[in-house]
């Protein structure tokens, strides 16, 4: 047995409205024991992501809630320090959902080796929590398998900057659409144009953001890929055309509210014949294995390009949860463990 | 050149919030004068349908508005009595796009010949506006073509006891399913359940609609097939299932509505993955015809039960228009000319 504690943040209570650092607890809990067909992991990153906030509330939704008192949920990359376990090995690299914790224990399930010692992970370990992991496979699968863009379309996002939506543009220009980005502030916009190579970038944040978006949509949207709702969503129905496709992969803005946000324009479904379709990224496991292999190969050929922002330590977990709520991220948040 | 005259109703104003008689001109015209490749007809059934209140309006929608001063569009059928066509002959009973007016000229375009002299009509030439005609085909597109039901499974339809709804849940039956209206009042509820043969109907207009809408889907709601929006959208959304489908046929509580409705329970469609695609039926014009043929043949049979609400007139039309969009109407509204 190790002679070092794991630390782990629980969810102490389930917040109404904002999270605040209040609903987290941090723990020191003895490392756990490792027994037959087990592996212990020393996690490196833990990734943060906005389905989190839904796992802090107790309604039913497509998972079940994250249970008080325990480890909150989520995606890790580390390396194996002690195993029982035939199929890994000291110095593996694994991908996991071991959680908010710095050690994790596993029996193996869902966990992903993407290298070893010998054959280190081409690509930074971190990228597979991010473009090559849930976040990038989640961008794959809802623009190609519900949004179903054509060459030429135009392709709209929100969350342009963020883990999601970065990858979504970068997708859509690959595969020859107009790619045009929704975020918040000049800075993000500059980063989804210029470093993302996104055609335009549109900030939700600005008072001319119809006029804008408007202006970047001048042949309307054929594909909207949804990360945020609300007063946004309300102003991207009137820019739809006739027999576009919505995916909806997140309602990052109506998360935290305590009133949801009532869409007005729901009637730009029928004149336009609009499909919009709710998704989840483990509803498309059958193209998991495809998605990440198409998108590892981009980010080594450096056609998709990442940026992290990174918090430092487990304790700053929670803060840097809040901040990319509140969208205070470029890129895909982690923390370095 | 016959000697009597044409009755029509012109569009004189268009309308802000409801519908008033005053938005409408009755006048008497000259009888149109048949040419080479022409067909006069007279018509004897109007048929009125939500749709025609969004062409009132001067917005931009998937159809032209109708102009001022011109005749409401709408759909009719009737007889031919004087033809210089090639394909017609005095007798033959035909429908058609004529508008609101007795008489109506037509180069042959979308007149759909059902009967002649020697062979008539094997179902009411009414029927020919209704089940067996543009509502049922919008019924059997949207529930088909989108909801794509699956025998077992339940489908809800809101304003069930109406031209398309009814045939919703009926179509429903037959396929296998449990069918469940929303209908306004308990005359309606009862008629959809005991004559259209609906497994329930729930009534929106009664204070226990939810707790009646949650008794009537013990499984959830598969399929539901949207007419009404506003409240009642947001009811049912709380009742759909993972993975189910909302074609989305009509909006009618918000086409008189100066302010939209704010939808409350978006949330759903994607914590639920639903799919929501809008639709008008003139995107299945590849299957009407197989449609209008199921259809017929179900209406022969007795498999499909139809009810009319006849108002005798063409001076009535405004009034049973308005009529309908309160929904005081059971089943197909019709005009007799």
């Amino acid at each position: 047995m190790l002679s070092f504690n794991n630390n782990q943040i629980l969810l102490k209570r389930r917040p109404t409205g904002w999270v605040t650092p209040d609903d987290f607890e941090l723990v020191q809990t003895p490392m756990p024991t490792v027994a037959t067909g087990q592996v212990l992991i020393k996690n490196q990153f833990l990734s943060l992501d906005p389905y989190m906030r839904g796992r802090m509330n107790d309604a039913k939704s497509y998972a079940e809630p994250a249970k008080l008192g325990e480890v909150m949920v989520g995606g890790t990359v580390g390396e194996v320090i002690e195993s029982q376990h035939s199929k890994f090995a000291i110095g593996d690299q694994v991908v996991g959902m071991l959680g908010w914790q710095t050690y994790g224990l596993s029996d193996g399930r869902g966990l992903q080796k993407v290298g070893s010692k010998s054959n280190p992970s081409p690509i930074p370990l971190s990228v597979w929590l991010g473009a090559a992991g849930m976040p990038g496979v989640t961008a794959y699968a809802g623009l190609f398998e519900i949004g179903q863009p054509k060459a030429g379309e135009t392709v709209l996002v929100s969350a342009a900057a963020g883990a999601v939506g970065s990858v979504v543009g970068q997708l859509a220009k690959l595969h020859g659409c107009r790619a045009v980005g929704i975020a918040g502030g000049p800075e993000k916009c500059a980063y989804v144009c210029e470093k993302l190579g996104f055609d335009a970038c549109v900030d939700y944040k600005s008072p001319e953001f119809r006029a804008q978006l408007k202006a970047a949509t001048p042949n309307g949207v054929d594909v909207y890929f949804e990360n945020v709702g609300g007063a946004i969503l309300d102003a991207v129905l009137t820019r739809m055309n006739n027999f576009s496709r919505m995916p909806v992969c997140g309602l990052i803005s109506d998360y935290n509210a305590t009133e949801p946000y009532g869409v007005r324009n729901f009637v730009a479904i029928l004149s336009k014949r609009i499909k919009i379709q709710g998704f989840i990224v483990t509803d498309f496991m059958s193209i998991w294995a495809q998605a990440v292999q198409t998108l590892a190969g981009h980010i080594l050929a450096g056609r998709i390009k990442t940026h992290e922002t990174i918090a430092e330590g487990l304790e700053n977990a929670p803060t840097a949860f809040i901040g990319m709520l509140k969208g205070a991220n470029l890129g895909k948040q982690l923390v370095r463990l």
